[in-house]
């Protein structure tokens, strides 16, 4: 049966519901080719405005599935346990805690995205790494998970190519922030990893997708759901992004205070966040319960074997393990600026979006998707949401590569800090869970 | 200034308005070939759910009009006065109206399009005529319009090139029923023409873009305005577009239809419409009352004089004028099939819509931007809105080129026809107007 995408854009455009097969035929005539971007993204458009019902989005995420093959890693021995972050601004999660529960017995088989809108993605991250390769065949991706039990990369073409695609075409078209989209393609790329359980981070806030709580529960449970229908148990724990989590916004930055966190150095948020994604991991291995979990995360930082894992990791994936002990060899852009608070008060805003915003005009993040990342540029904030300021201090560094970039990205950096002459709560990390 | 495309398309999907300076840099972008079609495209999808405000398309309207140069017809002899249809389904009516006015003397110089959606166009069906070209310099535009006093054009490159591309990715795309995105085409390409006055056709029912009555008077009101505000006077008919106008559906059918029109043989629908418009034509060149200009078109038909005035057009476009005595010099697709009424009754229901879909699966229209038209296809109805039809009886004459494009065009076909055993109410033809 072949469609007219025309039609079929104009039934979902117009609120209607498309079939099994009009699906599963948008999906392959993408994945094959036929469709022009053009078609796709006005489809995606018209997606993000009507949705997609309950049996829809089963179907999409099946058709997004079966697009290409799904790991076999029952070769390995451990328990695999797959996690997953919505996206925000500076979460950097992942480099630390893959690393972690990896060095505590539990298989992590991660297959990571790359930046999409505003928010980084791992990848690009992990590629500040000199020498570091995320493009791993499924052969290297199965034999490293069972010699080390770690593997962070991207989607080969063989596995999910259409979401591969389509979130690539989402990030350059303004539709990123749909609730089915968002939802089929991380469930799509995890039931593709064989695991045998599944930690979600749905984030909640400014610099996330999903602005309030509900909205991030009805995803949460939206994909809890998808993962029933395929015998994947999910946990989600739904968590805060009004403000960037840690200090480091830009890849290197980013990858810099990754090994932070694993010598114990990290910000307090991003520690906290580590901490409980990590104890939801070890217990949805069976490792233990939550008590013991946290020792054994804690005992692992404690002893250097999670740094240590990460070590394995980036030499495993052809990088140079010595920027664990000399971050310099990071790439770093030339030039730095600060920008400076303008009065004395307490921190009652540091907005994510806009934080996002200004690192992907640096050159952090994609406009179109054929632009390159710039990996040495990003933002270190010196002043986050309750701290006290005196004006003229500092509230971020910016790294930047040349004057263009930077007067794109100061034009709305500035309006990323709110004041207040009260004293301001400090904000929550972890806002509530869905199992 | 530049802007990243991205976030303007955020804008507008949260129901933002963007700024002057905004729309421009989008439509000079994209004429400039500095953003992609799939950018273009989600973001008009956004615009058809978001809307624009009356400053937006304002904007937009002047962004697309001097996108490219504006007509000079200064040095015509004769009022001039252009004529547009928002489209439908067998509305071939400019091929017979044109002719006729400008045998009245007024000058009609016609910037038509090509087809949209299940919608035919003008150009498209000219081009059925062997040899007729549709692509005119501007220097032989008006060259022809001082000669003979009438020009059936394609937008040249210099003319408002934004529209003719962006015309034609919202063909591909599913973007098609915008208000805003309808009304700043047709009156971007409309102000270019150089005119004394305009007559517009606005289509309203299930072959429109306008579904209905209000809706079509709010376009209707929103191009009157915008030509206000250039000092060009429009006049809108609003017409009946439930069901396809005259009987033939296609590109060379519609030709062969509007040719009977001048000979005065044609179905009494698209003659009523004809008269009307052109009624309004003479009256807004100031050629005299609605009384006067009635005798004056049918006075040019009776004498042969309007007929003539396509012959003339034809010549001086590079077409064989023996059309007008010879239709079989059109081009013909080999095979025919009728398609019969399963019981007797009246016709209650005549569909445009879906008669439209089903000539454009036939090949009469595009599916993406890249397809070629087949001229020689296209269906003839038998059956309209309050005839009477026995079991059995054809409902239409469908003229294909191969199996499959039959196939998939009888796919929904026959569901066009709705049958009552009472005598139906003939369909009004001219339900409104707007000044």
């Amino acid at each position: 049966m072949t469609y007219r995408m025309t039609e079929l854009i104009a039934t979902k455009r117009e609120g209607k519901a498309l079939t099994q097969e009009q699906l599963f035929w948008i999906i392959d005539s993408y994945t094959d080719d036929e469709l022009p971007d053009y078609q796709m993204s006005s489809f995606l458009m018209a997606v993000l405005f009507q949705g997609m019902d309950d049996v829809e989005l089963g179907c999409w995420t099946d058709a997004m599935l079966s697009s290409g093959v799904v790991l076999d890693l029952s070769g390995s021995p451990l328990p695999k346990v797959g996690k997953h972050s919505t996206g925000g601004v500076g979460d950097k999660t992942s480099m630390a805690l893959a690393p972690l529960v990896a060095a505590c017995g539990v298989a992590v088989p991660k297959i990571s995205g790359r930046g999409l809108g505003h928010s980084g993605g791992t990848l690009d991250k992990l590629e500040s790494i000199p020498g570091f390769t995320t493009e791993l065949d499924l052969g290297r991706f199965t034999r490293q998970l069972e010699d080390i039990g770690i593997v962070l990369a991207s989607q080969s073409e063989e596995l999910v190519p259409a979401d591969r695609r389509i979130y690539s075409l989402r990030d350059a078209t303004g539709t990123v922030p749909s609730l089915p989209l968002i939802a089929s393609s991380i469930m799509s790329k995890k039931l593709a990893e064989d695991l045998d359980a599944l930690v979600l981070d749905v984030k909640v806030g400014s610099g996330a997708f999903t602005k309030d709580v509900e909205e991030a529960r009805f995803l949460a449970a939206t994909m809890v759901s998808i993962g029933r229908s395929y015998g994947t148990p999910v946990v989600v724990l739904l968590t805060s992004m009004d403000q960037p989590l840690g200090v480091e916004v830009g890849n290197a930055n980013e990858v810099a205070e990754s090994i932070a966190v694993l010598r114990g150095e990290g910000p307090a948020d991003i520690v906290e966040l580590t901490m409980a994604l990590g104890v939801e991991m070890l217990v949805a291995a069976g490792i233990g319960d939550a008590e013991q979990a946290g020792g054994l995360l804690e005992a692992a930082l404690a002893s250097g074997a999670a740094l240590e894992k990460f070590g394995e990791l980036i030499a495993a994936q052809g990088g140079d393990p010595a920027v664990l002990d000399d971050p310099t060899l990071l790439p770093a852009a030339p030039q730095t600026t600060d920008i400076t608070s303008p009065l004395a008060g307490t921190i009652a805003r540091c907005d994510a979006l806009t934080i996002g915003r200004a690192a992907v005009r640096l050159g952090a993040g994609r406009e179109t998707k054929e632009d390159e990342i710039d990996h040495g540029v990003g933002i270190t904030l010196h002043a986050k949401v309750g701290d006290e300021v005196s004006a003229g201090a500092p509230l971020a560094t910016v790294r930047y590569r040349d004057a263009d970039h930077l007067a794109a990205s100061l034009e709305i950096l500035d309006s990323a800090w709110g004041f207040s002459a009260e004293p301001q709560e400090p904000v929550p990390v972890i806002l509530g869970e869905v199992r």
